[in-house]
């Protein structure tokens, strides 16, 4: 399976995640545009490093609120979400031609993933965009979403994403971050959480219950004291 | 000769210039990249109008000072000059892509134009990001600058550009905006100076003397009261 | 009855709205904080007009959202809602206090405005934000509504505020802006409206009925075509 | 000596800094205000720790240029620079008022510290902002400067800054950041270089030269990853 990390997220001064090192670990990665982190420094580099290290590139485009991290839901209307991924992923497209690469997908960040997911308006103005912009690109998304559909409808490739240290409801939506069992906090449980997503697609659900997953991408992540060492296991699982 | 206008200047709920009606008497135009002014939504219309008034498209990338409209000088490295360029005109080079259009050009606005024109660290930065960007891409400069002469020994087209509004020092610089006589105030002046400049490459310095440019492009003003009204005159001057 | 109108909206190169002659129309100010619109020039100057055409000066802090103008809903904590008002009305307060004038309130912008209005936390972060800057300042907030409750059992001075321009639901809300009939439209209408707030504290619904409001405060626009002509008509409406 | 240290340099999911653990061994501290560095999060959080381990609280405004963390050159005009301070400093007030502190000085940040230190138009600026905001305030600025003069001038308490980890030049000057030994690099040498500025207010420039500060106050740093350490060793010099 595909295994996807955010990446480019530090801004001027200030340094986040392990990005070179998560990239031995990784086979695909989605780069902050500017907006919510990330900056044409940081994007450039970060760029020569995925093609350096050989790693699938993606644009990472999310709400123009750096203070929020574009964590913060934000009304926007379809016509500006479509044009601020038009930009985002626009700028990231030169840095990755300037290098020599190749742009490979686009996948929303925070509030833009969360609120396109399944809001049929917002998920056609990210699928126009990506479309638009060049239909081979892949859409990376929410597994089991209604943009899923929609993008697939429309012609689009979509790589359905599972999360592997998140908690599912039974209907294959995320626990919401404000819930208390919304992160899975113990590593032995998000290693087996992982390798039942490799192996079978599955996830148990916080009510227990097994549940089917039809996912191409599997997200990690950068930041946090014992990240480099997950990321090297879940690399691990999923070479076996 | 090429008639050039920098335009896409608002931003948000902010307004400023008479984009759609200066249109029509230019053959060249400027589009704010987000930094200095524009925005995502701004960046599209603009497009998108001057590909149904078929006026040649460029990118004005600025420095990332909103407040200062990109006219404060800052210190940049070459670096970051040449990041900054990427991006921005990556941003807009997207927009054009989906409106179907083409980018003729890319003119540095403010401070990165004043900054990079006699600077050659700079100048090579600004000359890098163009040409690998697209290396047929027109470079817009002051005319008779450093920039220009470095532009062409890398093989850019350049475009040398006057100024319709601005009194020239004898050297071939444009008089300081925080001297006197920075500007032209007088109508009747401005179409004298336009008239020599459009018939003969030429300009009174504010010495007196007679001084030859060597201008493809002519810079008028889309901004202020009388904007439309010497936009039409300049179109007429062009026409004879 | 006092009538208040939002100043000091102009950022940087950008101006909005007709703000010194519109001072002779009103008695009091609701002055940008720098966050949804204004900056820290634009406040100083602003805060000098006031106190020399001896207007009530107001603090309108917003929404950290310049290019949405401070009008789209964001997903803010209480404690991010009450930290934003500490650190613009700060802000403003410094300015009054160098020009040697005096702080008479605080009323929250656009979409802080209308979220605060009617949930009790978002009310709750506002009032206790405005109360330990200073409970003397008067809070301006919807007439009828949830915060203005709040607001007095806390013990502040409240001014329940009406507009000029906007039309009213039974229940006493404003008509949503997305609504067709949101805005009064004909300039006779609208003088109709101001006089029936003005002289007998009703509005008539878009239902066609009668509703009382308990305002001390009418809310004019100084931006428009308009704007200047509506506020003279309307403070000649006052004076009767 | 007091010693102090920049903090509160975070900014909303960006982390900088060992601010809570410096605190035990600094006098007094300069809060970023929101413009290079710190958001009003932080900086409540920020006032409430210095006042809870009774630490000195200064307010540190700097350019409005986050991405270049407020260190990268900029043309302001002096009004600008005046109303920059008038409105950061005015925020921080808020702060420390609703938390019942005092705010105790002001110190420039980056480079308008730098650029205000020998520079007569940018000092009066910054010194008129200080002394209408509180003529009490404290100013603290570079030790031997232009501005430590024009502020005691006018009437304002300066303390005079001298840096645990810089080169000196003989004329009191720092040794420029893009010098190769403007940072003492080494821990001995660096504790050699406190201990002289602590028991003797002298430093041994780089031309090896014994020069005499007249420093009141001693600059160390809180990110890096043995600040806490050096911190310690430094308060540790300051208590013999």
């Amino acid at each position: 399976m595909d295994i996807n990390c955010d990446m480019g997220e530090s801004f001027g001064a200030y340094r986040l995640g392990n990005d070179y090192e998560i990239l031995d670990y990784v086979t695909s990665i989605n780069i902050a545009c500017g907006f919510h982190a990330g900056d044409p420094m940081i994007m450039r580099q970060t760029v020569r490093q995925a093609i350096e290290k050989n790693v699938k590139i993606g644009a990472h485009p999310g709400y123009a609120d750096l203070q929020g991290f574009g964590r913060r839901n934000m009304d926007f209307s379809p016509e500006e979400i479509y044009n601020m991924i038009i930009y985002q992923v626009g700028a990231l497209q030169a840095f990755v031609e300037i290098e020599k690469g190749q742009l490979h997908h686009v996948k929303p960040h925070g509030a833009l993933y969360n609120q396109s997911a399944n809001d049929a308006e917002k998920a056609k103005a990210v699928i126009d965009a990506v479309f638009d912009l060049n239909r081979d690109y892949v859409l990376y998304c929410l597994s089991g979403s209604l943009i899923a559909e929609m993008a697939k409808d429309k012609g689009l490739t979509v790589f359905e994403e599972a999360f592997s240290d998140r908690n599912y409801n039974e209907d294959g939506t995320l626990v919401d971050r404000s819930h208390e069992h919304a992160l899975i906090g113990n590593e032995e449980q998000m290693l087996q959480h992982v390798r039942r997503i490799l192996s079978s697609n599955e996830v148990v659900t916080i009510q227990k219950k097994i549940i089917k997953l039809n996912a191409q991408t599997l997200c990690i992540h950068g930041d946090g004291p014992h990240a480099l060492h997950f990321a090297r296991k879940i690399s691990e699982l999923n070479k076996l």
